[in-house]
């Protein structure tokens, strides 16, 4: 079951610059910064009521968001849901017929496990299910 | 002040086919649908956590939605934030430099009062505002 929307993914250029518009423009709090190794990219958090924005910016040269920048330009990038068991929700979506980027989970940032599902599957949408660490 | 997150709208072409997608593959319950004949447009409106999912589609064949989906396709349009006065924002942003769209709030979905900034002034981002009617 999807609980809520833990984040929108926005694909930016210049993370520094982005999150000045974040703040001094839309007043919302710059929560925390993280590399993700993984991925190759460098995000910034904002919380805005139960969820959050997330910045994304390449970290190295060759990151993935390199060619999509190129090609799509700044924007949304995606929209991450909430689960508590993400592995379970991938075995049922792929039961459902859906089309998965993540056949199984992998780690995300702030020890997420994570899951992308393939955006033919989705109207044009690319979705990431996380799963919080039980920790919290 | 940014609140939370009212909604994240998402472009389709078809919303009987989308919808069916949101609420058999990701369970989620669709919670109404309206035509916003100021928009030429058509939504559907799924509730995740305190936000929700909101599908469009035209409802005219001169939708500016049309071009929308022919040049970019289907996907994440814009993203919807709630403010408990959107004059004042409005008045706010064009302080701070924000380009907007509407100078002015205009009538939304639900009798809300909306107004949206111009994606230039955001990283690529589509963002609107918006106001719940003082009744609810």
């Amino acid at each position: 079951m999807l609980k809520k929307i833990n984040h929108i993914a926005v694909a930016v250029s210049n993370l520094d610059e982005a999150a000045k518009f974040y703040q001094s423009v839309l007043g919302l709090t710059l929560t925390g910064v993280e590399v993700v190794a993984a991925q190759k990219t460098k995000v910034g958090f904002f919380k805005i009521g139960e969820s959050n924005i997330e910045l994304v910016q390449r970290s190295e040269p060759d990151s993935p968001l390199v060619k999509l920048l190129e090609t799509k330009g700044q924007g949304i990038h995606h929209i991450c849901f909430e689960v508590d068991d993400v592995e379970a929700e991938v075995k049922a979506l792929l039961q459902k017929g859906a089309t998965m980027v993540d056949q199984k989970p992998r780690p995300g940032a702030h020890n997420t496990k994570v899951a992308f599902m393939h955006p033919k599957s989705s109207n044009g949408v690319l979705i990431e299910l996380c799963e919080l660490p039980k920790e919290h």
